[in-house]
Parts: C-alpha cells; structure tokens; sequence
C-alpha cells in the first residue's frame, strides 16, 4: 500500500468516467436520443413488447460487458454510450405505447424520471438523517401530504418509503406480529406454544402469504377469509372466522384485506372490516398498494371508504402515482408504531451526540439500511402539478376501463368476467368456434392467443385466471390510452384468435 | 362512468406531464445544471454535507407541495422545473467532493446514473420476464460476469439483483433457513422443538440479526462467534461453538461470516471457516458487500479467499463497485437452490403456456415483484470501461486508506486503532488536552468533534465505537480524494478539537 505511482496512473485511467465534463457531453446525447423514442412509443412507430428469447438476449448483454472497451477519448466514449442507450431502447418494453395495457406498472410521468436522476446521478441515499437530509425531508413531507389524504392528523401517524409493494407489506406485517406476539423479536417463533396465524384474502397478491413464511407463521397458518360474489372479503364470515379462531387459542396476528385485490381489482369493505377487527382487537393491515390513489379521487374515494381505519397500509406510488418502480409507501396509523418493526440499534450509524435525530434515520423503520432516494420524482410532479393531476390520472384510467367493459359487453365474441371497480378488467375472447369447448379449452386458448398477441408486439396484456380457467386481463394504466387502442385490441385479438384456430384446430 | 367530454377534459390537462417535447426541454435544462453542479462539487466550491435541520427541512419540503402548480405553459414548467432541481442540489450530500470520507456509500460514477435513468424514463421493470426482457438479460449478464469473477463456472450457480445489502442478507439467509429447516416454509417456525440458531460474526451488519429475528428465529438464538485480535471470526473457536451447539441439538441455519465487518473493515479468514463449516455440513453465508470487489483486484483479491466455498454470498455493486443505490447481488453457488427462498407460484404472473421463462422471471426469487431494473448502470460502465476501471477504484481507495494510515501513525495527536485491510479505517484524534481523560470522555470528544465538523460542511466522516467508546471513522469510497484533502482532514480535526475544547472544558 501507500503507492504514489500506482495512484497516479490510476487517476489517469479513471479520469473520463468521473469528469464533468463527459457527464454532460453524454447527458447531451442522451438528450437527442431519449425523447425521440419516447415520441416514437407514443405514436406506436414500435413493437410494445420487443420479444426475444431469454437465453439469446443474455448472451447479447453479456457479450458488450467482454468487449474491454477502455474508450480513449471523449468521442469515442460518447458514440459507444449511444450505441448502448439505443441497444437498451430497442430491446424493451415500451411502457408508453398506448397499446400497453399490462401488469399494475404503468407508463409513469417521464419527468418523474429526471427528478429521480439527479438522485442517482449524485447519490442521495437515506438511512442516517444526514446523509440524506433533503431526500428525508422530501419523503417525510410525501408521507404528511399522503397521511392528511388518508383522513390523518399531523403528527398521529407516521409512514415511510420502501423498494416495492411486497417489501413494505412484509415489513408492515413484520410491524403487527412483533405487536401481536411480543416477545417473538428476541425469543424467535419456536417459542409460540399455539401457532399464530394470519387471516387473508382469498385472492390476496403471493406478498402477503409469503411474507407470512418469511415471518415463521408458515403458509398453512394462513387463514383465507371467505369472499362474497364479488370476490371481496366478506365481513360476516370473518367475524365468525375470528371468533373460531379465538376459540381454538390461537393468536391472530393480523387481518389481510384488500383495497384492491389484484387478480380481478376487487375492493373490500373496509368499515365492515375495521368494525369485525375492532370488536376482535385484531391488526388491520390493509394493502392498497394500486387503489389507494382511489383517495385522490372526488369521484371514486367511496372505493377506499374506511382505509383510515386500518393499523397499517400499502400505498404504492409506482402504480396508480404514474412513479416509475419503486416507491411504495407503508404507513402506521398510529405513530407509536414507527419503530416495533425492527427492535435494535446500530451503534455506528445512530449518533449518540444527536439522540433526537433518530426519529429522522430510516433504517430505523426500514428493510433498507442504505435506501435509495425515491420519492423525488414523486415530490417533483406533485410540486409542479399539485394534487390534481394524480386525480385525473385515476379518473382517466378507470373511466377507459369502463369504456372498455362495455364494449365487451356489446361484443357476442368477449365476455367481460366482471364490472369493473377500477382500471383492472378481467374477459375472455370466445369465437365462434369456441362455443362448443370445454371450460378447459376455452381457457387454454386465452393463454396460447395473448402469447401470440403479446410476442407480436401489437399490444400488451396479461393472463389470469378464473373459475380455475385460463382467462385475459388488462389494466388501463397508461393514459394515452384512447377508444381507439381499446377498439384496435380486439380486432387484434379477433385476428390471432382466428390465425391459432387455423394453425392448431386440435386446440377445441 | 364512460365519459368522453370528462376524458377528453383531462387529457388536456395531463398532456404537459407525458409530452415528450417537454421532457426534452427538461433535460436540456438538467444538461445545464447538473453538470456544472457536479463541476463545483468536485472542486469542493460547496459544503460537502449542507446541514438543515430536519424539521425546517420537512417544512420546506412540504410547502411546494402545496402551492398547487398547475403550470400552463412549457416555459413556466421549464423554470419551475429548474427551481425545484437547484434546491433538491443545495440541500443534499456532495458525496463527490473529494472531503466526502464517510459511510459505505461512493462518489458514484456519474454516468452510472444516466443508464439508469434510461430505464426509469421508460420504467423498465422485472418481475416476469416479458415485462423486462432486456433488464432480464442485463442483470443475468451481470450475474454470470460477477459470478465467473467469484471462480464459478456458468451454470452451476445462480444470482440476482435486489434493493440493498439488507434484502439481500435477508433473502439469503431465508434460503439458508428453508434449506435447514425443511418444513419452516409451511409449518412455521412454531413447529420447531428445539431452537433453531444463527452463528454470526460477532460484530456483523445489524442486517444480519434483524434477518434472523425477521426470520423468526429470535436475536437470542443469534449465536455470536468468537473473535481473534483482529476482529475476525476465529475458525477453531467457530468450531468448538458448532460442536456445542450440534451436541444440545440446536438446528444450525447458518454461519454468517464477512468480508468485510462493517466497524474496522476485517476480513473473516474464509477458507478455514469453509472448512469448519463443511466438517459440521452447516450453510456458509458471507456478507461481502463491501469487500466482495476485492475479487476484482489482484493486489487484494487474497482478502477474501476462498469465498468461492460460500453457499451464498451478498455483493454490493452501489458500494466498491461504484454504483449509485441500490444494486446488491445475492449469489447462490449450487443453482439447485435459486427457488428455495419463496416455495409458491402466482398464477396471474407466470404463464403456464410457457413454462420454461419461469427460469427467467425475477420475481420467484426475489422480494420484490414489481423490480426496478437495477444493473443497466453497472452493465453499461463495465461495458464502456471494462473490468479494469473497478480493479482500478478498489486499488486507488485501499491505497489512499493506507497512506491515512501512515499519517496518523506520525502524528503524535492521532492513533489509529487498527491496520487497514482495505479502505475502512477508524481511529481517534487525542489533543494533548486529553492526555489525562478518561476513556469515555475521550469516546464523547470525538463524538463531538464529528458533528461539529460535518455540520461545518467543512468534511464528510462517521463515528463508530472502539471498546466501547467513540471513535472516528473513515471509509475512503472517493476515487477524488487526494493526499491532500488527507491532510486537511487532519488539520480540521484539530480545528475544530481546538474550538471544541476552548468552548466546553467541562468536557474533559
């Protein structure tokens, strides 16, 4: 060690890739190349979905990381960036076409994205308050705005921003067992004596009950609360469910509801829900991760009517906010909450000559020791569009849904597999030839026309399932979404449907 | 719902948020503020950290929140937009100022952030892998790359990028615990006679005794393993405690080693503890996001021999490989356990029409399920420079944190408290005033000194405790930083020490 030649020669190879001046040579270039396709996704000049098989896509990518560039110059170095950034674009998805009508992710606020880079192109982190002083503020201030829109008071409550909807409801349920069980921190699951178990949704989102196994309930501890017909959590039954459960001596853990669940945008009857957990005194964990922007809406808050009530929720803002992933926000109803999650200190992060900062440390409440800067680009937008715009972004979507719901209806070739509470709609496409096929059958062929659909590039939709049977799903999350896209969506999947009947009559 | 004049209302309104001409405009104004923000900090023109109190810094944080924008023109939007960036930049932490000396986070490489920001624009996402082919393939690029550096051959092992070293350790050690424990996954942890147990480094990241408690396994039964004089986990002591443990029939989850400890940066002896773990046939798990880059450096790869024996291993590209936050790689080296982390499927996500991509989506081994595509800055960076430019930043920090060394072991005023193995380095800085204190108040100075000079702006550096008192610490992750700003450091210790004591003698 201690070198001086070796440091210089160093400092003269690593020059280019810390040099301001290259950041804004290759900031320029990205300029001339990042709104020109996203110009290009919006009018649909490409494929949604640029298909290609895994295996040779790895290669690919692998195969640029063996090249040994060592770029001499600056030149040099800003052609071959631009090579990789138009590799990176041509070889996605293009969440902006109005033909996405996918998973709950959605063709988020581009310039959301710009706030978000200056995070990372300067690296604000959080975990100790002063390392990351404004991205705390910044997040605490999106937890207050967010919290008063829940129905809180100021102060009451508390909220913080994690990597995704299934890392902020396994640390809210990680928050109600160390509540329910009290010495489970220390003394570990092995000393429950009854096993704890945790009462969901039938058809919750697969974070929930993993996070149940990850916690040491075990799956088979999972209670699944009975659903009505409209496939949301039916409070009589769980009031008799937890009533049985008490009975048999087992500690509840939490109550799991949905606002909404994923598979068909089902909302669960949160007063009712509160009401049954409020007589049993039991957790109420409610995961809103998409329908909790509903709160921002005059027009669909009913939906959520009740959420105020819940001792934690999720609130994805990378979903119904139009943020990019991930901003997922947990918060507590009550703020003598905030730390029960995780129980310990960190000596050499938490500053015994500044005691009072602790409440501003987000590794205190946080899976993340070092946390990404995430609530930038939700600050940003909200700062310069207020409240109104997430607003009309929810009414948008969800009235498109509507829109579409009735034109399958309209359709005697779709069938619409529900109404509609939001921007998820579950159908399926059943042709003529079709009318004589096992459930079965029917279900296969949604499977094998989207894959067709989605591997072509016209449009982007997903599967699901119902009735134990293959069906077609979509989410409108992308407001630029019109009529048109939503007539042109099944006269493509008319158009494959036809084309796979042709090439495989054994199907039906 | 259905309502065309409400939807063509709103679309008007939203049309400046999604233009692609006024994400143009925004980066152009970016381009121009970025960069020469970046220029000043490297030139140390700024404070490094600009110290706001947290609470007036939440308030100003909230109130642009609240003046309910709502820009009518491109050109409002242009320097509003502007208004909002150079406040996000005079309210941060100049991790780039060669006077940033402090936690486990770097002077990122800038440009990493500009890959990133391509797929934050354009919200590419994993989950599945149709919904992030290239993501998919870049980040299992980057595994076998960063795999093949480990000494595994392609195809025996298997890795994955997730949101912090934390999840990562988290995830990992899930994997461990559901290896160990064959029915924990369904049953619970509940079900266990005997307590399960963790043996860990006694002076681990907190992640790793959260992880177990997380886990279900209780901060109890996280077995501390002895220590040698160097801090480092001592293998004949190690097996002694699994000897013990194996005899009272304690299941063993894992032996959590490191590479390196967070405090001083010491590195466990692998090889021999592989060896103790192998004779007990116990799961190896080594922490090694820190130090893990010291594979890519000759000079310093024998730090963490044998890693390769590890059954699982933690790697952070956004510490020594210089990423912005966050890109942590968990590595498994029997591919045979990539799936046993989360044992379920989603129906609506993985396609039983073609079942060979499950192979390929994130989310059956992750935590997350919607995933930020995290490794597009680490991919295009190795791309562009190549292998050489992380071996050159491991070899330039180890090196400078060597020669701080050297000076403060010439200094009378100054002990450092241990040798460095790399670029972690903790030591005190004693006045002759403090020639006749007492441990503690000596421990409570250089608490104080700390947080004057890091409010000061004047430098970046931690605190951490040495024998149970206050110490300072230093982590050199800025390739900018000189002899120079080494020197300095001292100097403004001294200052500040000097300014300290004259202040409150009542301290010694």
């Amino acid at each position: 060690m201690n070198d001086p030649t070796l440091r210089s020669a160093i400092r003269e190879r690593i020059r280019l890739a810390f040099d301001p001046d290259v950041l804004e040579s290759l900031m320029r270039e990205l300029t001339e190349i990042l709104p020109e396709h996203m110009r290009g996704v919006q009018a649909s000049q490409h494929n949604v979905l640029n298909w290609t098989d895994p295996v040779l896509n790895t290669e690919r990518a692998r195969a640029s990381l063996q090249s040994n560039g060592q770029p001499v110059d600056r030149e040099g170095l800003r052609s071959a960036f631009a090579h990789l950034i138009r590799r990176m674009l041509r070889n996605g998805q293009n969440l902006h076409d109005p033909r996405y009508l996918g998973h709950q992710v959605p063709a988020s606020i581009p310039i959301a994205a710009l706030f978000d880079a200056v995070g990372s192109v300067t690296n604000q982190v959080m975990a100790i308050y002063e390392m990351g002083p404004w991205a705390t503020a910044v997040e605490r201030a999106m937890v207050q705005e967010l919290g008063q829109c829940i129905g809180w008071t100021d102060g009451a409550f508390d909220g913080f921003v994690t990597h995704g909807g299934s890392l902020a409801n396994l640390t809210a349920l990680l928050t109600a067992r160390n509540v329910a069980l009290e010495n489970v921190w220390e003394h570990g699951m092995s000393g429950c004596r009854q096993p704890p178990v945790m009462v969901i949704h039938a058809e919750a989102h697969y974070a929930i009950s993993r996070a149940a196994a990850v916690l040491g309930i075990g799956r088979r501890h999972m209670i699944k609360a009975a659903l009505d017909d409209r496939r949301r959590m039916d409070p009589q039954q769980l009031d008799a469910t937890l009533t049985a459960l008490k009975q048999a001596e087992h500690p509840i853990v939490a109550v799991a509801a949905n606002a909404c669940a994923t598979p068909i945008g089902a909302f669960d009857p949160l007063e009712s829900i509160a009401d049954v957990c409020q007589k049993h005194q039991v957790w109420l964990h409610v995961d809103a991760a998409h329908g909790g922007a509903a709160l921002l809406s005059a027009r669909h808050r009913h939906l959520v009517a009740g959420i105020d009530r819940a001792d934690s929720l999720v609130w994805d803002a990378h979903k119904m906010l139009f943020m990019p992933a991930l901003c997922a926000f947990v918060f507590y109803r009550s703020r003598a909450h905030r730390f029960e999650a995780f129980r310990q200190d960190a000596p050499y992060l938490f500053d015994p000559a500044a005691p009072g900062l602790a409440e501003y440390d987000s590794g205190m409440k946080t899976v993340e020791c070092t946390k990404r800067a995430a609530t930038f680009g939700l600050w940003g937008c909200w700062s310069l569009f207020g409240r109104q715009l997430f607003s009309d972004l929810v009414d948008l979507t969800f009235d498109l849904t509507g829109l579409l719901f009735h034109k399958l209806e309209q359709a005697s070739d779709f069938q619409p597999l529900h109404e509609p509470e939001c921007n998820i709609l579950a159908f399926r496409h059943l042709p003529p030839q079709l009318r004589q096929a096992s459930a079965e059958q029917i279900g296969r062929f949604q499977l094998e026309v989207r894959r067709r659909v989605i591997q072509s590039g016209e449009f982007y939709i997903v599967q699901t399932q119902a009735d134990g049977h293959g069906a077609l799903r979509v989410t409108i999350i992308n407001p630029l979404t019109t009529e048109q896209q939503l007539d042109q969506l099944m006269a493509t999947l008319r158009h494959h449907g036809r084309e796979l009947l042709a090439e495989s009559p054994d199907l039906i």
